[in-house]
């Protein structure tokens, strides 16, 4: 089987646990109103990276897939109310979201909001009634406090807030919004599969999962200036969002290519210490690849 | 003691535990802007009705303090995040909360997205972190879940989305809101404290939290007309909100006021089969006996 094929079943895997998420034909239309507003976006086709991961992880260190199941679609909820989120106007105010109109945009600006709310709350409902329901254990309360944190005021909510109110940027200041506002819930995915599992690698999760936040965001800069340039024929460093700098601009193209290769590098040789890691270290290089 | 100092002693109990929370010297200016947004609410003079309610019953039935204000401290939270998205532009577009600007006026409507989030998020950071990390419990997990569920898509968020979309009002159809927007963490706060103290009483508690939020309600509508025609001198039924329908609307001051009291009064009776329910017999009455 190939990567691509290995990967799609994984997604799919994902897919399907969230799709029987907030399908229940109630007869109250507006439990019907606002669970179409929260699988809208929860089904509108993202790559799934975060629970893959956690999933993966979980499983390869010998943890319940029934555990790591749904703490991966808890994870992907929160992730996907924090998009909607961030789309509304008194935030980044984006229409499109994946090729598609913004939750927002479809449902109205109040229901967005109460949407993400329904998310982002109902991954805890989750962990609370799948997760530790059955059977308490302190290593499951671990798993779950590491998302819980992961995506708090300490983590990507703060995240959000640096990169709304940071005015200079610099190399430390950019690694310190991507840290918080993507890095978090990647290195809460790669912990929490360790928790699920009973690993005693938790230090070595939590390298990778921050090495491959930090990598995935560094190319993310990269790739908006080579993906202009090939597509648009802008020159370099004209597209860039609300004029906010990037690593591009501050380390060049060349700087900035190095410094998410050693990232993603990083996280393989410490992907080698694990057994049984191979589609991991498969998807390192997949995103390490990745044209867009 | 008069009834009014023990439940000022109860409240204060309440507000030394929240004040603690976010109140960290961080040397990070952007932690600081996001937990000064999440204290102002939280700290802004509620009445505290939930938690006290919860703490309460988790002592009288038996339960250990320290959880029981932990988790009184999470229900605040959710509570406090409920009104600042309620507030917000998109929503109700209220300036003014509990006579101060609302939380959106004084950080703007990105931060008061965000602090919404931030407390909402960290409830439950709060019951991992607090409430289950220290010997986890199924009692204690459900105790956390009633919680979840009461704020999520099938509690408060649907009472939210139901007020917004409801179009013709009748008693059953604002029965319906009101259950949901008000009532679900009402309840909550008695089904949590019978978990944390092993209560075989859950179902008697739990009448006793509907009845009360069904009652609150009913009244807040009276008490809307009978102190516009005290304060301001308009006739009854023309100062609603948005044109919306009450319960005066349909029933009547009388009939309003019957039902309310008929609901305060099932509150009673279910509350004396409690041992030790002295106060909260007594909070009822004040409930009923209120002028605002």
């Amino acid at each position: 089987m190939t990567f691509k094929e290995k990967f799609q079943q994984r997604i799919e895997r994902i897919n399907q646990a969230l799709n029987i998420k907030y399908s229940d034909a109630s007869s109250c239309a507006y439990q019907h109103n606002i669970h179409e507003a929260m699988r809208y976006s929860l089904l509108n086709g993202g790559k799934r990276i975060r629970p893959v991961i956690l999933l993966e992880v979980t499983e390869i260190l010998g943890g319940r897939t029934t555990d790591g199941l749904s703490l991966a679609c808890a994870l992907e909820m929160i992730h996907t109310y924090s998009l909607i989120h961030d789309d509304l106007p008194a935030m980044d105010d984006d229409d499109i979201r994946r090729g598609k109109p913004s939750n927002h945009i479809v449902y109205g600006e109040d229901m967005g909001i109460l949407a993400g709310d329904g998310l982002l709350n109902g991954a805890y409902e989750l962990m609370f009634n799948e997760v530790l329901m059955n059977d308490p254990t302190l290593l499951k309360v671990q798993a779950c406090s590491t998302i819980a944190t992961a995506a708090g005021s300490k983590g990507m909510i703060l995240g959000q807030v640096a990169d709304i109110k940071m005015e200079e940027r610099s190399v430390a200041s950019l690694d310190y919004v991507n840290k918080h506002k993507t890095g978090a819930l990647l290195e809460a995915a790669f912990i929490a599969g360790g928790y699920l599992a009973a690993s005693d690698e938790i230090e070595r999760l939590s390298t990778i999962g921050q090495n491959i936040g930090k990598g995935f965001q560094i190319q993310d800069d990269v790739l908006d200036v080579i993906g202009d340039e090939e597509t648009l024929g802008k020159p370099i460093g004209s597209d860039q969002k609300n004029n906010k700098q990037t690593y591009v601009d501050l380390l060049g193209i060349k700087g900035a290519t190095e410094a998410y290769t050693t990232c993603y590098q990083k996280c393989i040789q410490e992907l080698e210490q694990i057994p049984n890691s191979d589609f991991l270290i498969e998807l390192v290089h997949y995103l390490m690849n990745r044209k867009a």
